[in-house]
């Protein structure tokens, strides 16, 4: 069973995926896949994984068979999955709920086992940035996807369940609410001052260089004024676009060599520490002009880092208040 | 340093806390303290801690030394501290910052370091209940500080750095974020339907048995409706009452043993799980009039209770969109 349900006093959906049916046991922590013969993602294993989406992969090679740089595949235990139908609104006494209609897509980043964005080459790196770009492109054709989400989960404690390097993309019939919470702000500072707050925010942080992490010509990582993470990151272009789908392949390549250098300092100055990574990017287009007139002045792509140092979240996940215990300014500083 | 800084794009705030001043290797995760002799919460040890703020203590002991049976103390690496002066607001560029004034305060449960919630009496519970109670009654003079939240933090991973069994309070100078976001939506419903939405949502519980866990005469336990985790529970009480600390010394008695019940099932029927359990009461009192009229009408007070079984929570941290798979009924059928 799939459903998406809203709470009833707070203003959030949640995803209630019960397809892999775990009993309360089963929550206990897995030990990763260590072998290579045993690893699902790994290159000659194609046929243990649904079939594949999509593939950069080298010429001749057959679909569904090694030879393949990046491949995409539905995910196995998908969160959401897409059907033949609209998704319906359904209220039941004073609860409202939907169906989980949507897509849940596994990158596998690289046919190797042991390598991640850190010991990748750039030409790798820049092939999942474009494999990025191109589900984002087909996934936006479907009306029905109103949000489509591309993440990293990266050590079992950042949530990721298989060692293999892989990313993940989310497809949703609703705007999750961190990023609902992001457009009304850009929203709102672009009707006051007529320009794009991520605009202004890039300027300032490069002008200050307090919470200057890296700066080229087309990108600045900056760990965010109110960071509510130790260490947190966010990569930003200094170009202003709000969709990362629309990025061209010059600008992938600089944006490969950024992501290189940032991940492979998280993990040697922070110790290999589990991460995830979100890419934020404008709802599908047709949102543009349907509920936000000129979204594409006032929002800005941008790719956030979260090293998952602290332990501390109990509090923070029941009241959304997050105490940081390392300054972003320090955090730029060991990082710089 | 401790500074509240709100997020420029999101209306949220975050403490910045830099007290224990840790450095990028010190985020690794500490082994408990196994041993009696070296816990400072234990009996014996009370010198080890600040001075203690409010006790329950048995007749004819002395402050600050053993005979203590709940003892409450200044956390020693606080997250907000209090001054002598108003917080100021302050603004720099585009971004806003306040001073961390506020309070955050170790409620020791018990002076045994091997008991807990589960294995408690009902007569320590009631104390620990009675000094919640006291806390909020004592620090809501304090007109600086606009909001009282006290929660438990059980296990390792539930974000507790010390075994012995306590629970903490922090005192803000501002609503955190999921509380205020709950008032929002209980004022909204208020307005429309002339009635509090958490007393609906009670009674449509109860009728319909599907997330139920537990009634009492006072109290019912749920799995809520959209759970962002799979088995959240909450305690709500029956009667209606916005405020925690208005709570009567019968209902407290009823209360006690029903924390005791559901701590001790959650224990026993999902292996011993870290949790989380939070205090969700309303703003201090002047707050009523001053920005929401009748909160005491439209608000209602529980308790939020979080096992923490899933490590997928870097998406949920950065998005707000949580993906829970085990669905509240199931969650509730086990647990009742």
């Amino acid at each position: 069973m799939t459903e998406l349900r809203k709470d009833p006093i707070i203003d959030n959906w949640v995803i209630i995926s019960t397809e892999r049916g775990r009993r309360p046991l089963d929550y206990k922590i897995k030990i990763e896949e260590k072998k290579k013969d045993s690893c699902v993602f790994c290159e000659g294993n194609e046929g243990k994984t649904p079939p594949e989406i999509f593939t950069f992969r080298k010429k001749g090679t057959r679909e569904n068979s090694p030879g393949w740089k990046v491949r995409v595949v539905t995910n196995k235990y998908p969160a959401l999955k897409m059907e033949e139908r609209e998704a319906a609104l359904e209220k039941a006494g004073m609860f409202w709920k939907m169906d989980g209609l949507g897509v849940h897509e596994v990158i596998i980043e690289t046919p190797h086992h042991h390598k991640d964005f850190d010991n990748l080459s750039i030409g790798n790196i820049v092939l999942i940035l474009k494999t990025y770009r191109q589900r984002y492109l087909d996934l936006s054709k479907d009306k029905r996807i109103k949000y489509i989400l591309i993440f990293k989960n990266y050590g079992i404690d950042g949530g990721a369940s298989l060692e293999h390097p892989h990313s993940q993309l989310i497809g949703t019939p609703i705007i999750p609410q961190r990023i609902k919470e992001e457009l009304k702000g850009a929203k709102e500072y672009f009707d006051l001052n007529g320009r794009c707050i991520f605009c202004d925010y890039i300027k300032q942080e490069i002008k200050s260089k307090d919470r200057l992490i890296k700066e080229t010509e087309k990108y600045v990582a900056i760990s965010p004024f109110a960071a509510r993470f130790p260490f947190e990151i966010w990569i930003l272009p200094k170009y202003h676009n709000a969709c990362y789908e629309e990025i061209g392949d010059n600008d992938i390549l600089s944006l490969a060599r950024v992501m290189k250098e940032i991940l492979s300092d998280i993990k040697k100055k922070l110790n290999n520490p589990p991460y995830n990574f979100i890419i934020h990017t404008a709802p599908s287009k047709e949102f543009f002009t349907r509920e936000w007139l000129n979204l594409d002045k006032k929002y800005h792509w941008h790719i956030e880092i979260i090293p998952r140092l602290t332990k501390i979240a109990g509090f923070e996940w029941g009241t959304g208040f997050y105490i940081n215990t390392t300054s972003p300014e320090e955090a730029a500083r060991i990082l710089r």
